[in-house]
């Protein structure tokens, strides 16, 4: 268990608080076209899958189809477990932890709130920057098509 | 984003938190003789997988090989992701996300700080009552090793 400070907005004195790592997703999703990536609003800049964090009380296949809908408008009607990417240097922010959902959607993709536009790509053909470890999630992915050992 | 409250120590107030689930890891030993649970000293009794918390700064895989360690002495030679198991009523004690690994070890198995015994079981006679999902875990497994898509 590793423990992280928080400060008391009343007194100052420091609160103890469990500090875990943060449990996020992100979304592979297959469109006819290609797959989507969005270009993102806050730092850091570049392109990356539609995700997000994951609430309390709510399932890692909940949040996929959530964050899917919020950031693309796109509605999940199928999903497989790609693979989950731990490393705590690849987010430099945070040591967040991503369960990577490859979907398939109904709808019409438009960019919400977090993505400045988004893009659809074939994976011979993507743009740059891609943030994260997201070049190595969309590398597995390209491998596990290819092997034909995602649906 | 959930929240969650705390209280200073100090002046009692409330200092506020962010809520995420808890990233735990679960183990799935294979040895020559069956697979191994633990008997659990704390409650929920009854038997489980190995298994236990994510720390902040620690790789998915990393907390694997250490909960394995710490609760049976193995040590981890070769690891396979199984699946995420992350329905907010699997624990009924927190939101725990459970990511679990089917391992293979070298070394001779035996009972830590958790466990207050443990024991190899073959699929078809496994011991009762099993605690949170784990049978649902367990049958997960035995089908995709019936499948030969585990290795």
């Amino acid at each position: 268990m590793s423990y992280d400070y928080l400060s008391c907005p009343s007194c100052g004195e420091k609160v103890r608080s469990y500090s875990n790592p943060f449990p996020t997703v992100d979304v592979l999703i297959e469109l006819p076209e290609g797959i989507v990536l969005i270009k993102r609003r806050n730092e850091p800049f570049g392109w990356a899958l539609p995700g997000g964090f994951v609430d309390y009380g709510e399932s890692l296949e909940a949040a996929a189809v959530r964050e899917c809908e919020e950031e693309t408008a796109l509605k999940v009607t199928q999903m497989k477990l790609l693979g989950c990417y731990s490393d705590p240097a690849r987010d430099t922010r945070f040591h967040a932890i991503s369960t990577v959902y490859v979907v398939k959607c109904s709808g019409t993709p438009k960019a919400g709130d977090d993505a400045a536009e988004f893009g659809v790509f074939q994976l011979d053909n993507l743009p740059s920057p891609i943030c994260f470890d997201h070049e190595k999630i969309l590398s597995d992915y390209r491998e596990r098509r290819e092997a034909g050992t995602i649906w």
